[in-house]
């Protein structure tokens, strides 16, 4: 496991889930959530899953300042200098970019894969294979790499890679990065064989993506080039709080992927979803006899089938008649909705805020 | 108001009414529920209505001795000694016995009326006028007199009472008592205009029911004569935890009222329900302009109409496309179930005890 040594794991945890609301909260955001009632949240998955691949000790976890405590309570095993607290929300290119300035000034050699802390990967070794791949590929060129996952289904919630080039087989040159599409094109894009869902898993070696910075994020750049001298001393969290907030919102596949021209894909298939949606964890868990999903929570049901339930673990729901529901009762909220209605949710949280300000929030 | 010093109001409140659960639970059952989020509790708002009948000491609660602590709590001017403790369950007829032998005891002239603790009554000045007139009535008659619900639909829920020769206009003498009809039958009864709603409210002085107790329910009144001497003294107390469960259970309905040849019915109409169904409570409840009945409860709707919504008081609930469904979240069990479904969840709550024992009931 020597030669792993410069091979590091930024796991980025920053995020609210609203679209899991009232189960994912602002203080208690998805990643933190055990969403399958394993006993496992999807961060502590997210963690278990990269241990195999670098040292424990080369985990990084970008989060937000006030998730702090839940990241140490959740993953015991992380030294605090490797949980590094963003003082503000700022989208992923400015939280890729001081991982990647972390990790240049403490490894010049540093590659790295970032990854999100709340997608579900179900077949684990074959993650593992392809991230090996992925490392060696980006060490050994001045790549900008990104998985691209085999489509299974026209899915509309997703944004898709277009493959161009072959290198070799599993590893192309990206052609395009789409939007999501609506489902028209997103059966174009699954017959045609060409596209990938953007999974958001991204390797480089941390100078490559810094140059990329530079080049296509000047602005953001210039920023942290402020810190070079202070990047891994102790002077990094002071320069942090300072300079975080002035950095540009944006995304890193909008900031950079979308623009450089030397980002490649790799194409794999380990059971990915990014459970952004109540359905697709309804797809991604086990049923009852009646297709109903139930995790630990202790579900009665008649004549009720296709609903997803979510609840505090030593309450009883009694259901009847029900057909298709989300119920997630979160102690203060109980929220019961059709799942095929579950896109308005977002905005019932914003009519929620506006009755009720961050109660419930 | 000294001609009612002989009256006495008997509130039974000793029933756990298993029909609201999950909301009416054993150890809270419906009549200490504050039902319509007024801030009184069934019990209470029988209480009050009482109040201006008779002497406030001359109010007797008879409920089970597991409840004592309820009523104390909710009752609170009412002097303990008031307050009668059945050690045991066993239906109206032995609960009312008890309270004739007692109210007997410690004045002979003593007339009572005997009502739940657990039903609605809207017109409370007209429900006065009705009791006061069946006072005057019982107390010049050797007669058991109950009040006649004027039936406004054709109920299948209730009993009904057929009424026979008219005394006066209003007060007639009871022809049968039936059980709860069907549809059909209940259609006909409303159409006659012979059949009264069974409100199982009744009137009657102490020596007058002892004395129907004797004629029909010759074991029942044995045992309370064997504690002749004790009633209304320090010893009856422990007369009754000795003999009490030794009574049959049964109710008064069957045991005297529908045997006796001195029944006679007061036709009345004071906006009465038995609060016996979910639905009755919605029929009763004030509407959203979705008619939705919220209560006090934190209720956003989106689509939905004709529920009922029973939570505790700061959960919000936020529910889409729902019809006619019965929300009801006690803390440790929620109940989603159609209306129309109502009378499966008794057969619930029996799949309930066998499967988790007492522990939700």
């Amino acid at each position: 496991m020597d030669n792993n040594k410069h091979r590091y794991c930024v796991i980025m945890c920053g995020g609210i889930g609203s679209r899991f609301w009232p189960y994912s909260r602002t203080d208690k955001p998805k990643q933190f959530i055990d969403f399958f009632g394993t006993g496992r949240s999807l961060l502590q998955m997210s963690y278990e899953r990269l241990l195999p691949i670098v040292p424990k000790e080369n985990i990084l976890v970008m989060t937000n300042a006030r998730y702090a405590d839940k990241v140490r309570e959740q993953l015991p095993d992380i030294s605090p200098d490797r949980i590094l607290l963003e003082p503000d929300r700022r989208n992923t290119a400015p939280c890729i970019a001081w991982a990647a300035y972390h990790l240049a000034a403490i490894d010049p050699q540093a590659s790295m894969i970032v990854t999100p802390s709340d997608h579900l990967i179900t077949r684990e070794s074959v993650f593992e294979q392809c991230v090996l791949r992925g490392f060696d590929f980006v060490e050994n060129n001045d790549a900008l790499l990104t998985l691209g996952i085999h489509p299974t289904r026209p899915e509309t919630g997703y944004g898709y890679i277009q493959i161009g080039r072959e290198l070799e087989p599993g590893l192309l040159k990206v052609k395009t990065f789409t939007e999501k599409p609506d489902l028209e094109l997103a059966k174009v894009f699954l017959e045609s064989g060409e596209f990938f869902w953007n999974a958001g898993i991204f390797l480089w070696r941390a100078e490559v993506i810094k140059k990329a910075f530079h080049r296509y994020l000047p602005d953001l750049a210039s920023e942290f080039d402020l810190g070079e001298s202070v990047f891994g001393t102790p002077a990094e969290t002071e320069f942090i709080q300072t300079h975080f907030p002035s950095c540009p919102s944006i995304s890193i596949d909008f900031g950079v992927m979308e623009k450089a021209d030397n980002v490649y894909v790799e194409c794999v298939d380990f059971g990915w979803s990014d459970l952004g949606t109540w359905t697709s964890l309804y797809d991604n868990s086990p049923k009852t006899a009646d297709s109903n999903v139930t995790q630990k929570c202790r579900v009665m049901t008649y004549g009720s089938s296709g609903n997803i339930f979510m609840t505090p673990e030593d309450k009883l729901v009694v259901v009847s008649g029900l057909q298709n529901y989300i119920v997630a009762d979160a102690g203060d909220v109980l929220l019961i909705c059709p799942r095929s209605e579950e896109q308005r949710i977002k905005n019932m949280v914003i009519d929620v805020e506006q009755r009720f300000d961050d109660r419930y929030l």
